[in-house]
């Protein structure tokens, strides 16, 4: 048993919770009924005894369990890019145990609201609620108060959250970001039944006191006493605790074991055989060193890499919540024919992905009028290509990866083990979460595409390295070219390709057309799909000195350099084939020159067969079904141009190979 | 409320549970105090009462869960490949709820055994415990019964599970291989508690008719009546329930839940918040088509990418039954040292993988003298070489792939969708879990040299096209030169390259000749790596006839073939750089003879370089270490060799290129 009602019980070990129940007793005003009734229970004898005890086994007497969907609200302060990747796994271990309707409370800043809103918005979980509240507004209420705590900040304002949050909500549990639940929330949302009748009387003493005014005062009395230059959020709730210990009821320690020295913790969890919640509050996190750390380590690696996509599921027995897009979608779902042959690829192009933008640290580019972000997708397999393609574009850079969620993790550490890549804040990745069998090759670029900051985008893939100088080329092309203002064009970057694995990247044109003559490099797919950069006329280029215009002919795929505002891909393409051709032929359609740039250059690396690029070759049944796509881009294409389209349509029905 | 003791109650929703609980009845015997204990308690009014309520909460009165660290047991009745990965996702789902030592108890063919024993000790779960039992010997018991239910003999084999478990075995829990558990195992396992009064009253009427004589007899009397020609398992159970519905109590249909479209098991669902056990008796299984299919497909998927390796975790509060392999393995990983700059490559070497072998259908090669397996190893970005490998190599594989969890489950879904592959029943796929930073290449090899059934193999690389008559050629080779009894030597296959992606894969070695002549091929690694390959003597090749025998020289790696029982490869060579080349050196001081052939040939494919070498060439601490690798393979082989190994270390010792 955990002697309780002495200060030593409030040391590290009960924080986390305290704070918890203080924010439940400030906010239960609003919902007077339930705490009188539940009072007056608690009140009878002594609901407390026992309820420390290690030994007690789940079916002890224990406050009920919420009612079946009753809606459970949770409130997190996260900040930056770092924290936003740890709410995500600590929601996910949330959500892998809930059975009620949870509503998440966020106070974020900028960064963390992006990335958390396009997270949520794509990852469309049945019974998940989410608000955003701004941080900003909260600084000052706290900013006076000199602190050092690793969280700094943002860990001050658990302390005004009541200010923020909504007055009618009654009660809110409030967690840190570095947990991880090993057991259904509702459990600890039912402790609320037993402080309700002891809240009831605090809460008048808090009206009285003001809670505001009490933790106000408090950490300035503590700045005067003890000289300190550093208060984090905890120094005050245990000033205040101190101060006032009424207020406070510590809870079962197997709510908050804690990854430390601690003797206490230890006791805690070498007798619990439940665990209810970790804390990683070490500044080791999972590296502490401790008896048990592997297993605790396991929880929240089990979160970490767990598909989020199966927390995509609907509670039984309550009312439908499902958000109107989810319900679109389903509907969509449900009409197609899975005896069609092409069943996988409709059903492809319909799957809304996770997305999480900014997955690492990013620095956005300052603005400048002729700054140009390379675009590219990518999946594990071509990881290696980073570093290499850091060296060749020192400029900004947006990058869609679709990843799992284990994988995400590897590329993470991939990240961090690099320093080429570590130094660089100019590079934003992007995660979309794998779902189903084809590769979504236009859906991940126009998410890279929309989250390209910089006036200009080049759109390339991730095989190609560009001249070393392409970069400032390219703006002062651009900028020579009033490209936007003055004219709506399309830079097109030629492309060749080398099959050599180790290679002497050419340091200028000259040197490039020195390999093309030896043979050492050929132009792109030259040997498999000449059309797909004929148009370019290479033989021009060899002697241009200046842009040139070309037109636009079937099959036609230039890398090229637009402004951001381009059109989108269309995302009906997916797997293999044809998925930039109809971006360029969209272009083509909206009437941009494309013009061809003398000294421009990007090459081909070689690599193996992707998968999906094996699938079509080996399969009639994806063959067919690209050919079907495209038929269809074109049905949709004359809807929206109409006679301008049909060029288009009569270059398709021309014979050519497939493809 | 379901009815209690009613004949509709005993439908296909309840009969998992029924036989659990009819196994529990028959075996309690052994523990009597036990039941007599429990059984006064559960006679003092209606102990039922309320149990059934699908509205009550976790905090009702309850059956008291198991004395912490009280052993619970398991048996499961498993054959085959499908069935022995069933098992795996199952256990997964059993190992993560789960707070008690568990002993499983498998009842497998040799196809199961084979393929379990190898990955529970690979796995080394702390406090869990496997015993496996002959399926063939129960045939005999039950093979007169005629039946055609899916699961066959092996569904019947639970009605004489008493005759061959522990006759000290008191309860055990029966579980098919078709469920994924949604809580703690030991909240079933409590529930023997609430039945124990009735089960000594039942016991002495079993002791007095026999459960053996029951269930026989009623199968018999049921052919008779029926006159049915096939009768599972469940029919078998629902008859004897019939005669003697005072044997069986029903368990809450929450433990059961099954996927069709029984109105039982769906009023169960709906209504229950908290799920136990999911079971997937529905012959579509995850196809299933259901209101709430999403939900449980997404609990069973869980455990199907789950990550195995997390389920290694102690448990609290138990005396430790950590197995010796592991505590031994623990001393060692804790005697590294973290500072070493080499610290990864040192961890990596003494990661034991958890390994599936034959993770899908196999057929093992008829036994013949001369017979090869081609033996490689890969990951998932290799995967698209298996179909192009199958076609250039007619004869038995054995491969090793180095994926997660997840990844497995895309590997099958990958073979299921390829003709040429699932066609192919004489490729063994061997699944090593991934672990660590460094790919383990020299494991994977042993793993897959291991499991090889011929007494020949032939030692390739995944990205390696042998020519189209290589298969025959080695085994004629083989039968001339009387390899192995005669002759104790290595085939060498002399190797070469195409820097192409498409190419026309020569069809004997004068079109090799050409292309060599033409430049499109090169011999292996002449570029980069000439010394690796330099012994075969290229020019001496191209005129021979007969085979003819070469020197080793320091970094020679040719591909060749031996008896399987050939040595190992280091496993201390993880990531890129020097693997082959040890186990040449090991082959030579052994004394095999190195014998090129002069009509074999391998081609290397292109593809991006894998990460292990972009970071050998990146990064100094991966050379440096690797040096360090060598330099002590070459200290364990003079302790090994003695004088024998000295021309090794000399040529070491010369300055050359690194790796």
């Amino acid at each position: 048993m955990l002697p309780r009602g002495r200060p030593r019980a409030l040391g590290a070990a009960a924080l986390l919770l305290l704070l918890l129940l203080l924010i439940g007793f400030l906010l239960l005003g609003g919902d007077p009924e339930y705490g009188r009734l539940r009072g007056a229970s608690a009140l009878d004898g002594d609901p407390m005894a026992g309820l420390w005890d290690h030994n007690r086994s789940a079916c002890d007497p224990w406050p009920q369990l919420p009612p079946k969907c009753e809606l459970l609200h949770v409130a997190i302060v996260c900040a930056g890019h770092n924290s936003s990747r740890d709410v995500i796994t600590l929601v996910k271990s949330l959500l892998f145990y809930r059975k009620n309707p949870l509503h998440l409370h966020l106070v974020t800043d900028a960064v963390a609201r992006n990335i958390l809103e396009t997270l949520f918005r794509t990852w469309m979980v049945p019974a998940l609620g989410v608000s955003f509240y701004h941080a900003d507004q909260l600084k000052p209420q706290i900013s006076w108060i000199p602190n050092k705590h690793y969280s700094g900040l943002y860990g001050l304002m658990k302390l005004v959250l009541p200010g923020i949050l909504p007055p009618g909500l009654a009660r809110v549990i409030v967690l840190d970001t570095d947990v991880t639940f090993a057991s259904d929330i509702a459990e600890l949302w039912a402790l609320f039944a037993y402080f309700s009748g002891v809240i009831l009387l605090w809460l008048d003493r808090l009206r009285q006191v003001g809670w505001e005014q009490m933790w106000t005062l408090t950490a300035q009395r503590e700045l005067l006493t003890l000289a300190a230059t550093s208060l984090a959020d905890q120094d005050i709730f245990n000033a205040v605790i101190k101060e006032h210990p009424e207020l406070v009821q510590p809870l079962p320690c197997v709510w908050n074991v804690q990854l430390s020295d601690h003797t206490r913790a230890e006791h805690c969890y070498s007798e619990a055989a439940d665990l209810k919640v970790i804390h990683w509050n070490s500044p080791k996190k999972v590296r502490v060193k401790n008896k048990h750390a592997g297993s605790f380590r396991n929880f929240y690696l089990t979160f970490l890499g767990y598909d989020g996509n199966l927390l995509r599921r609907e509670l039984f027995g309550c009312p439908s919540q499902t958000l109107p897009e989810a319900e679109q979608l389903q509907r969509a779902l449900a009409q197609l024919d899975e005896e069609d042959a092409c069943f996988e690829f409709r059903q492809q192009q319909l799957t809304v992905h996770r997305v999480h933008i900014t997955f690492l640290p990013h620095k956005p580019p300052p603005p400048r009028p002729h700054d140009i972000t390379l675009v590219a997708q990518l999946s594990m397999d071509r990881l290696q290509m980073l570093e290499v393609l850091c060296r060749h574009w020192p400029g900004p850079m947006s990058l869609a990866l679709y990843l799992t969620d284990a994988e995400a993790q590897q590329f993470l550490h991939f990240v961090e083990a690099s320093p080429v890549l570590s130094a660089r804040q100019d590079v934003a990745y992007h995660v979309v979460y794998r779902e189903g069998p084809l590769y979504p090759v236009n859906q991940l670029r126009n998410v890279a595409l929309a989250q390209a900051l910089t006036p200009y985008v080049f759109l390339s893939d991730i095989d190609f390295l560009p001249a070393y100088s392409l970069y400032d080329y390219l703006r002062a092309s651009i900028e020579q070219l009033e490209l936007g203002s003055r004219r709506k064009a399309a830079l097109v970057v030629p492309a060749f390709e080398t099959l050599r694995y180790r290679f002497t990247f050419p340091s200028s044109k000259a040197e490039l057309l020195a390999l093309l003559d030896s043979g050492l490099l050929y132009t792109f797919r030259y040997h498999e799909w000449p059309q797909g950069h004929a148009p370019t006329d290479y033989a021009r280029w060899r002697e241009a000195q200046a842009p040139y215009r070309v037109q636009w002919a079937a099959d036609y795929e230039p890398y090229v350099v637009v402004p951001r505002d381009c059109p989108r891909y269309d995302p009906r393409f997916v797997g293999f084939g044809w998925n930039k051709v109809a971006h360029i032929v969209e272009l083509d359609v909206q009437e941009f020159e494309l013009l061809v740039l003398p000294e421009a250059f990007t090459i081909h690396l070689p690599h193996a067969p992707s998968l999906d690029i094996s699938r079509f070759r080996s399969s009639s049944t994806y063959r067919d079904c690209l050919q079907a796509l495209k038929e269809e881009f074109h049905q949709d294409l004359s809807r929206r141009y109409g006679a301008a389209a049909l060029k288009y349509l009569t270059a398709l029905q021309q014979p050519r190979s497939p493809a």
